[in-house]
Formats: structure tokens, C-alpha cells, sequence
């Protein structure tokens, strides 16, 4: 199986190779890149393939990573919006997610797949409930997606094995499976939800798997407060005493990071920790603003995610990306901060490097992960340069073509792998079903 | 002519009236709405119409109005980002502007035009130069259009009275023309690019002319300590010793207002100014954030804009509601701050309100400026609540439909009042030659 896509402007995301290619062609052989080249002397032409996509007006790149989600949420897109956190979580939220069954994380889990497809996600960080369900989601919609089963235990020791032997089931029975699309992780939820010890366990089972770790960290002031109070220390140092932080042996993603001190930074740079930067759900939950700038300056990984759908209110990158860098500017004061290219480097590069090493980049030897971003459009006109495109003026909608492990999942516009209205009349039902059972009993 | 859409999801904004219709229908007679009404018993079916629409599966809403743009610029797009504001319009936006054309504004504006019917926005108010260009492609175009010439003349009499002339004759040229849907407003720049002398004569023309005004105000704290310091008070007190603020004859329409004082807050809320609130353009440019709340509280209305495409860099309103939920809940550190319905109220019946006070709001007898906005895609999937879900989830790309003035713009996605590719060829071209006399010469 090969396809050749021809005549793109080709954005490689590679810093040590071949940069943006104005006009090239790229050809992919099984799930890999085979070939990038320039094809403004025709190169292609002597390139035979299965399959031949025309990209002109379009701009190549690699397929964006989502690194922070809970996909079976996108069912409560809008379920409850505008309220103090508390609220939110204690009489909408929490009594939601208590009626949840497998089906609706099965449906709500397919319906983001199909949002992420829509608007340029290749690959996604998942933590939450139900999670054979959002593996078989994935399996289905042709994306990659790295699972985590959201792990919480309140300092209960009885609760914490019953949540590592689920964690670790995920990761027995999915780990690798679907060509590899699918890989897991451990989800300790956070470092104000579960005990230091347990978190400390739920590193070295990742470890003893050989899968990375996903946790949520500072995102609110309240438990930057909390942790003080209680240990004298914040989430970060709290969590470096069991040794929580070293990748030498695995990935570390953290989850929000919006409380982080300039100690807690120096320490993630140190460690090699990668940040999933929420910007959306920080603002719309009044979490706060990240220091990102500094962090980039500090040399940490800083990726981009988009929470769940009851925080944001849906799954677009594009908005993320733009979101990103205006809100770095502002919270700095500074129109320099976090610049376009920064940030495509955050949702491509960063993103990818966390879920799997092959892909974020689009150069020969890598995950053939990448989408079309359709530029024949009014707001993309004119294009001055390739990285403000993406960042300021694009939206998730132009995204016309994705390929994921070498397969074709939309083509121009057209999404191959599932039923949309299907997918969308399931989904509200389930959505509809699940509130009524959420409400209040009389 | 006339006009029936039936199943739709009506979202009048009619706060007095009929609210939300889950299931209606609406008649267009000639310009007008006539008719408005609950369709649940196929109360349209009795209703003939030379044009019948069916809009099951989407939202009906009045159109959005965007307060406050520079049309022209629309060329300027991604031409230079992430830049300090002094370098920025030093060693960029300056010069470009310097080598404008006539061509070159009135392709700028058909493009922005272009892009404001995909996204949603049926009405603007704009302040630029070469105005009659920007005239001819609203008269094109079909929208709606509020043209102001922008006035500066830096306590210079001689110039101040060229600008006045010539902001005189877009007033006595344009004021009225395509059936009302031109109208016009005095333009002077800004409380610091003109005197308090020229801006108090530019509201005396406007008030004989029987027109608006439009003023940036407050945009960034260098305005506010540049004021003090030349004047001993800010820009709003300044300008209030010339009687500016007054909107008994005519509305005054102020943009930005970020470094807003709460006695100049008490101010506008007394007198009637309609505040221009452009956050997207205000965080990307580092301005800082406007106190949105506070205003609304204080009974100020206050509408969105998207300033230009330089500091945008598009002119999609639905960006522009998110993001001014978002940075408003951020910025307060409250997430119930600006919820959803305030937004939409901005982006309709407020700006609708400064512009043509028979537009915003969908009842019987205003003139028929709408959009449909497509619910059957997966970020609308599902609507619990539909101020949610215009303002959270849904995107510009999601309007299908758009009829201004009782006349169809775009139908089912399909653009009929120009030929998109032939613009977007067009402002290329004139946006890439201008870059290349904009180039420093060596």
C-alpha cells in the first residue's frame, strides 16, 4: 500500500531537516514516510504509487496531538456551563459521571474521535473511566490514542489496588494493539485525589510495564493551597520525593500546571517532564494562566490539550493553538510571547513526542500521521507566513484530509471510517439518556 | 419576495417576546420579518412563500454584528505577528498602509465581506481610509455596513479640516444608499492621535449630519499615562469636557476601552455609549484585559469586534464570542463571569443596536438580517443549551446560511452574491504587490 501526496506546501515540523517545502511531495509506503522531497522540478512524477492525492492549495503537516482529554465527556458537552467550580462538579458533573455506563463512554468516545478527525487531531492522551471502551473507539476510528484509566483512591489502600489492577488490565490487554495506535499509561488522577505512596506505586507499575504516566498537577490554586497546608510543600516537590518526575525510563505528562513556581519549572525542565497546556479550560474554569513562556525558556516540553468537552466546549486544536498564544500575551504583556511557531511546535512536535517518538514530524522513517489544511479559503487569504496561518487565522474546519499509520481516514472532507449521522444520533441519545438519569431524584 | 424558513431552532434574542422557538417558523416579506411563530402544529404549512426554506437540524438567529473592524486590512493578514506594538507599526503596518491603494481597499474589503457571510456576520462598523472603496464591496456584497473615515490629524488645523471634508463626503456620498444598508459615522481616530478641539467638531458634524460616532478609547495604558500626563485625566473625561459621550441626538461607539476606570464606566452606562469589545485583538496585541463585567453591570452595552485582520488575524465573531467568555472568566478569576447568553446578547441585540436599531433581534417588523447555523456536525453534538453552544462549541464554519435585508447571501454553504475564487485571487494579488512596495528600500 502507497500513497503519494503531490504539490503541498509541505510544513515538516523538522528543526534539523528539511523545514517547510513550498511545493513537495511526500510518499508513504505502508504505515511509514518513505520519501519527502521538493517536487517543484516534477520529482514526484517518477514516483509510482497506490494512491496520488493532488495537495495543491493545501499545506501538509504532521496530524496534531491532543495531550490532555476524557473523551467519554464529550457526551457532556454543554451539560453545565458558567458555574463556580464546585457547583459544577458537585451537582452537575459528579451525578453525571456516576450514571455513566459503557455504552455512553463507547459512543461519547467515537463521537470526539470523529470531532478529532474533523479537525486535524491525530492522536490523543486520554484519562478517564470505561476505558476498554474508548480503546475500541479508537480502534475503530483509525487515530492514535494513548489511554489512561483515571485512578483515584482518596489515601484508601483497598480503593488504590482495585484502581492499579484496572490500570493495569488496560495496559495488559491494549498496550500495542491496532498496529500500535493504541498505547496506555497509568493515570494517577492527582496529587490531591490520591496519596503520595499511591502515586508513587502507580510510577513504578508504569515503570515495571514500560508505559509513561499521566497525572493532572496544580491546576487550580486551591490545591496549590491544599498541599502547602498539608505537607508543607506544593504538588510538584510533594510528588519528587517518589521520584514521580524521572523519565529516564518512561514518559511523565502532567496535566495543566497552571500553579507551577519558577523551582517547580526548573525541576520538570531538569527532568524531562512534558506539560499538556489546557488554555481553554484554565480560562473557562478561572483555573488561572499557566507560565508557559517561561517554561519553553526553561527548555520544558510544553504540549497542548484540550481538557474534556464540559470544560472547553469541544476538541479543536486550532482554537487551542490560537488560544495559546494569546493568552500568554496577555497574561505577560508582552505581543512577543509564545510566537505562532512556538505553538505549532507544541500541538505537533511536543505532542507527538509523548504518545510516540515516530510521529509530530513529518520526515522518512516516521508514523505517516499527517493532515491537509485546505488554504483555497477566504480566511486564508492572503497566506504572509505559514505558522501565523495556522495559528491566527486557520480554523479546526480546514483540515480537509487526515492520514493516520498510512490509512486515509477523511478525504477531502469526507470522513471514510464511520457513520457520522450515525455516530452523532447515537451519541445524543446516550447524551439525552444520561442527564435524565443524572437528575436529581425527587 | 418572500421568504418562509420552517424547523428551525429559533433564537430570537427578543427578550420581550417569543425567546427561544424549539421548533418555528419565520416569514420574510420583501426586507422585513412579518412574521414569527411556533411551528410545532405546522402552523407554516398555511403560509405561501415565493422561497421556501427548510431548516431542520440547525439554529436561526439573528445575524452577528461586528462593531468594530478595518476592512482594508483584511490584506494585512499574518503580514507581520508577535512583534513589540512600536516595531510592529514602525517597521510594518505603517509603511503598508503608506502604499495602499484604492484597489487595494476595495479588495481587502470584498475579501473581509467574503469572510464575515461564511461566519456569520451580516453587519460591521468600520473606521479606515479609501471608504468609498469599502462602500462599493458592502454594496456588493449585501451586508450591512456602518463607515466611518478614520480622522487623524494631530492638533494640525489645517489637516483636521481636510479630514473632516473628507469624512463629510463618505457621510453626504454613502449615508443611506443600497436600500439603508449603508450607513456612516464620523470617524476621528483616537483621543491621542487627535485634539480634544477636532474630536468635540467631529461629534458637532456628526450631530448636524444626523450620524454616529466612532472613536477608539483606552485601548492601551500608554493612552491612559500619556493623558494624564498631557491632560490631567484620562482620555473619557477628556473627551467629556467637549459633551463627546453624549448620545442623546446620536450613538456613540467607543472600541477597545480596556484601561476603563470604574467613574468612566459609570459614565458610559449614564450616558449611552456602546463599548466595541475586541478581545482577541486586545490579548494578541498585549493591550490588556477590558473589564467587561464591571460595564455590564454597571448597565453599559457593550457589542464585539474583531479589530483587523492584522491583529486577529480573521474576522470570525464566534472566535471573538468565545474568547470574550474566556478571557473575561480569567481575568476575574470567576468562571461564572460573562456566561453564555451575555455573549450572544453582545454579538446580536447590542451591536445590532448601534448599527441599525431594526437589526439583532428577530421579531416582526425589523429587517431580515439572519443566519442559520448548522447543528448536525460533531462539535454540536449534543445541544444541551444553545447560548453554550454558539458561544463554546460551535464555529464560524457552522453558519450555512445567511439573508441580509431580506436578500439570501449564501445558501447551504454556497456563497451567491460574488465569485469567491475570483476575490480571493484578486487579494492576493493586491495583497502581495503592496507587500512588495511596503519593502524598505535599499
Amino acid at each position: 500500500m502507497s500513497i503519494l501526496i503531490k504539490n503541498a506546501y509541505i510544513v515538516t515540523m523538522d528543526k534539523d531537516g528539511a523545514g517547510e517545502i513550498e511545493n513537495g511531495f511526500l510518499l508513504i509506503e505502508n504505515n511509514l514516510i518513505s520519501k519527502i522531497g521538493d517536487n517543484s522540478n516534477n520529482a514526484a512524477d517518477s514516483i509510482s504509487a497506490g494512491t496520488v492525492i493532488d495537495a495543491k492549495g493545501a499545506i501538509l503537516m504532521p496530524g496534531l496531538s491532543n495531550t490532555h482529554t476524557h473523551l467519554g465527556m464529550t457526551l457532556l458537552r454543554g451539560y453545565a456551563d458558567d458555574m463556580a467550580l464546585q457547583a459544577w462538579l458537585e451537582t452537575k458533573i459528579w451525578p453525571a459521571e456516576a450514571n455513566l455506563t459503557a455504552e455512553d463512554v463507547y459512543y461519547g468516545s467515537l463521537l470526539g474521535c470523529l470531532e478529532m478527525i474533523r479537525s486535524g487531531t491525530t492522536a490523543f492522551c486520554d484519562m478517564y473511566f470505561f476505558m476498554d471502551e474508548t480503546a475500541k473507539a479508537v480502534e475503530k476510528a483509525g487515530i492514535r490514542g494513548c489511554l489512561s484509566y483515571g485512578m483515584i483512591e482518596f489515601g484508601d489502600e483497598e480503593k488504590g489496588n482495585k484502581e492499579l489492577a484496572t490500570n493495569e488490565k488496560l495496559v495488559r490487554d491494549w498496550q500495542g494493539k491496532a498496529n500500535g495506535r493504541i498505547t496506555t499509561m497509568y493515570g494517577p488522577h492527582a496529587p490531591n485525589t490520591c496519596c503520595q505512596s499511591f502515586i508513587g506505586r502507580s510510577k513504578e507499575a508504569a515503570e515495571r510495564d514500560g508505559v509513561g504516566v499521566h497525572i493532572h498537577v496544580l491546576e487550580t490554586e486551591a490545591e496549590l493551597n491544599q498541599m502547602k497546608e498539608n505537607h508543607g510543600m506544593c504538588s510538584v516537590h510533594h510528588l519528587d520525593a517518589v521520584d514521580f518526575w524521572n523519565t529516564e525510563k518512561i514518559p511523565v505528562l502532567a496535566a495543566h500546571c497552571v500553579w507551577m513556581s519558577d523551582g517547580d519549572i526548573k525541576l520538570f525542565a531538569k527532568k524531562g517532564v512534558t506539560v499538556s497546556h489546557n488554555p481553554i479550560s484554565n480560562m473557562k474554569l478561572a483555573s488561572g494562566i499557566a507560565p508557559i513562556q517561561k517554561m519553553l525558556d526553561a527548555g520544558v516540553s510544553v504540549s497542548l490539550g484540550t481538557d474534556g468537552c464540559a470544560s472547553n466546549n469541544n476538541l479543536n486544536l486550532f482554537e487551542e493553538m490560537k488560544t495559546a498564544a494569546l493568552l500568554q500575551k496577555v497574561g505577560t504583556m508582552s505581543p512577543t510571547a509564545l510566537p505562532a511557531k512556538a505553538v505549532v511546535e507544541m500541538a505537533t512536535v511536543n505532542g507527538g513526542r509523548v504518545i510516540d517518538k515516530q510521529t509530530g514530524v513529518l520526515k522518512a522513517g516516521n508514523k505517516a500521521d499527517m493532515i491537509l489544511v485546505d488554504i483555497q479559503k477566504a480566511n486564508a487569504t492572503p497566506v504572509f507566513d505559514v505558522y501565523s496561518h495556522l495559528v491566527y487565522a486557520a480554523a479546526g474546519s480546514d483540515v480537509k484530509t487526515m492520514i493516520v499509520d498510512g490509512k486515509i481516514l477523511m478525504e477531502n472532507y469526507k470522513v471514510l471510517v464511520m457513520d457520522e449521522e450515525e455516530v452523532m444520533k447515537k451519541a445524543k441519545e446516550c447524551a439525552f439518556s444520561l442527564a435524565e438519569r443524572a437528575k436529581p431524584k425527587k
